[in-house]
């Protein structure tokens, strides 16, 4: 692995960050409302609006399940935020989100043929925003929250799971623990461990670290051998500052079995896992720290745009594995590994929810995936550009739903993956068309 | 004009709805999210997403007018109803009114260029539509009403005009004045009347007609000359029953001139023109009522799917112009001529808002395509498929808002006809290509 200085690296995301400000307002947006049906000539708008459109609409109103036959609801997601935690640059407001809300837009439908429309509220009122989405979901398949600050998230994502018939998720809370929790599972399988021995530190208390924390246990990591950090020590059972915070304070109860009071240096001691979602370094972490972790020691440090140590020094001090959150070191805990196939094949069993177990039915296949072409320190997630990726875990999202009884519809493994691969291939297909045509100019 | 039965006629009208009940489920969907920016590999993702898209972020932030530039929000209409006036249909729920509000959003795409979004909402308060459409205005550029009972459409519209910062208007009044005035105009032409000196009767006081009536009376009809007929007789200054009915008790006291007391048939005799929204006939308009009327007279009668009377009764009668909502008699008074190109021209100077000057321009403009084809009794309008009515249509709006000072941009009417002209063909190419290379399928 090449050593840079943070220098380097800030300059060469200096990059992107150039390309941005000058594409963005070459092309003014990124997806667009695009004709789904034929237009044969004029005559055809007499099917699709009035007259005969009437038709449909009555059988909307007699049979409500028909809106996912007669609409585009069975594939359409959307993408809500309120603005006030876009990546790592905090409240910027519902405009400012727009851009990345726009771009998920893209991924979603790129990587996995979902249909997904940005949903940038101008409230931070979590009744509020509970509210809206709740009005809004007629047309809709699935919600996607993203980029709202905590704790209102929690509570957001609870509500919402409540009193919705369609699925609803928080990208930065499953999505990022379903593709942490995949690069675990390889991870363990390199060096040699299981998950229900190791002791697992996770630096930060975030919504993103809270749900991998979690995820981790669903899978079999012992609670008491998992202890959370935050910014003023370890989560134990005494920490009264947290009462408050019912996510947080949960965890003070349920983890930590040998209720460790003291720092992130502390609880390093022994420990066979670092899982960081913290603040940007690269000195955020300490090479020492890692030092006394346990012997092959899984280090993910996950913070953009640098993260909480290079991972150079984290393997001089010790980690066997490291992961972290840029495209260009090795291991990229990516999330858009994860929605966009988790989407595709809970849409496609029209499920009513995303269970704990369909996301851990996405990070095994994650896992599998990458099994198949070979593991290595240096390689224990896919990459973004394997296709084939999102088709498998779509079918064994689908598959999973269905097992769990969360589906309304039960097609064959065979046909799920026909569909989510048709749905993907198709989405790929119209880019490079518009492109090739010139409707998508060069830029 | 060969005469059909009733019979005849609903049997026609058959034939789209057999068509639309078989090709919805087949497309399942009418629009759908496509990238609108280059994909020319996976890494043009760091541009379009984390971590490039925060340089743009940022600069919302700081200057919040670049949303527009960054986003596609100044490309983006929301397609508002809660269903609870859906075609002729009545209350058929946000559900039920989805493939309508999808289907608008084909026709605003592919007539206008403009991307159109389906908001379905699952409430009827009109408070809490009002505070959801404020609540999503980051997202949007424009925001069209649709199919909303009145009388809290008014309210509805009043209140988002107040307090939005983008242009708000109701494409069951606004829309359907704009068009029925272009018919107007030249219906009048050919019969040689002028604007200002004609009688109007207007059959049928609900949203769109009493939006048809300030708008003939904004283009010079003397309020004294007009004539509102509702299902209890004759809008005038005695109807107590109308006095919590804002909109109607207006009229009740601004029209009427000779305060008529009395039905339809006595509010007929001796008027130039009849202007009827009204109930499906074809008996709701009786022939010996249209020959009370002057000479020369002018009848529209709009209701779907059967007018209120049959056009040869009407001509027997001695109307001399007759027009209906259908198109396969002459005359088609049809609403898809007006917001495509209202709403690029108002989308391309980026106006605040839709004055009545703004649907003025566009009716004269509307009227003037036609004429330049040649007007007769049996062509006062343009046809849908003439694709640089829209684009006319377009110049003319957004001219006129550059006069009235409403624009935010002030391009040149010739950068105004290029740029429209540009989104109508490329949407068109778009929908084309897409059918010829299979993404579309035949159906």
């Amino acid at each position: 692995m090449p050593k840079v200085t943070k220098e380097d690296l800030l300059k060469k995301a200096e990059k992107p960050n150039q390309d941005a400000m000058r594409l963005h307002p070459f092309y003014k947006g990124k997806i667009e409302i695009s004709p789904k049906c034929r237009v044969k000539d004029y005559d055809d708008f007499a099917i699709w609006y009035t007259p005969g459109v009437a038709a449909v609409c009555n059988d909307i109103h007699k049979n409500p399940e028909t809106v996912f036959e007669h609409t585009n609801k069975s594939n359409m997601v959307a993408v809500v935020s309120d603005g006030t935690r876009v990546l790592g640059l905090g409240d910027i407001g519902p405009e400012g989100a727009l851009p990345v809300m726009e771009g998920k837009g893209l991924l979603f439908k790129y990587l996995g043929g979902v249909d997904a429309f940005p949903i940038c509220l101008n409230t931070k009122e979590p009744d509020e925003i509970i509210k809206t989405v709740r009005y809004l979901e007629p047309v809709f398949g699935g919600i996607n929250l993203e980029d709202i600050e905590q704790p209102k998230c929690f509570y957001i994502l609870d509500k919402l799971r409540e009193t919705m018939n369609i699925p609803v998720w928080h990208d930065d809370q499953q999505g990022t623990a379903t593709v942490c929790l995949a690069g675990l599972v390889n991870a363990l399988k390199i060096v040699g461990k299981k998950m229900e021995d190791i002791k697992i530190v996770l630096m930060g208390a975030g919504a993103a670290n809270l749900r991998i924390g979690m995820l981790y246990m669903a899978y079999g990591a012992k609670p008491e051998n998992i202890i959370f950090v935050d910014s003023k020590g370890t989560l134990h059972r005494n920490r009264e500052d947290l009462k408050n915070h019912a996510q947080k304070w949960r965890m003070c109860q349920a983890t930590n079995g040998d209720n460790l009071v003291g720092t992130l240096e502390d609880a390093l001691v022994g420990a066979d896992v670092l899982s960081a979602a913290s603040r940007p370094g690269p000195d955020t972490m300490k090479k020492e720290w890692i030092s006394r972790m346990a012997k092959d020691s899984i280090v993910f440090v996950t913070a953009n745009p640098i993260p909480e140590i290079w991972p150079w020094e984290a393997k001089e001090a010790g980690a066997r594995i490291v992961a972290t959150g840029r495209s260009d070191f090795p291991n990229q805990v990516n999330n858009s590994l994860g929605f966009p196939g988790i989407f595709r094949g809970t849409l496609d069993v029209r499920a009513r929810t995303i269970t704990d177990e369909m996301c851990i039915a996405a990070a095994e296949q994650l896992a599998s995936c990458a099994e198949k072409k070979g593991l290595s320190e240096e390689r224990i997630l896919p990459a973004m550009t394997e296709k084939e990726v999102f088709i498998e875990e779509a079918v064994a999202v689908g598959m999973k739903a269905i097992e769990q009884k969360v589906a309304r519809l039960e097609p064959s493994r065979d046909e799920l993956r026909k569909n989510a691969e048709f749905l993907i291939n198709r989405a790929i297909k119209e880019t490079e068309l518009k492109m090739r045509e010139g409707v998508i100019k060069p830029g």
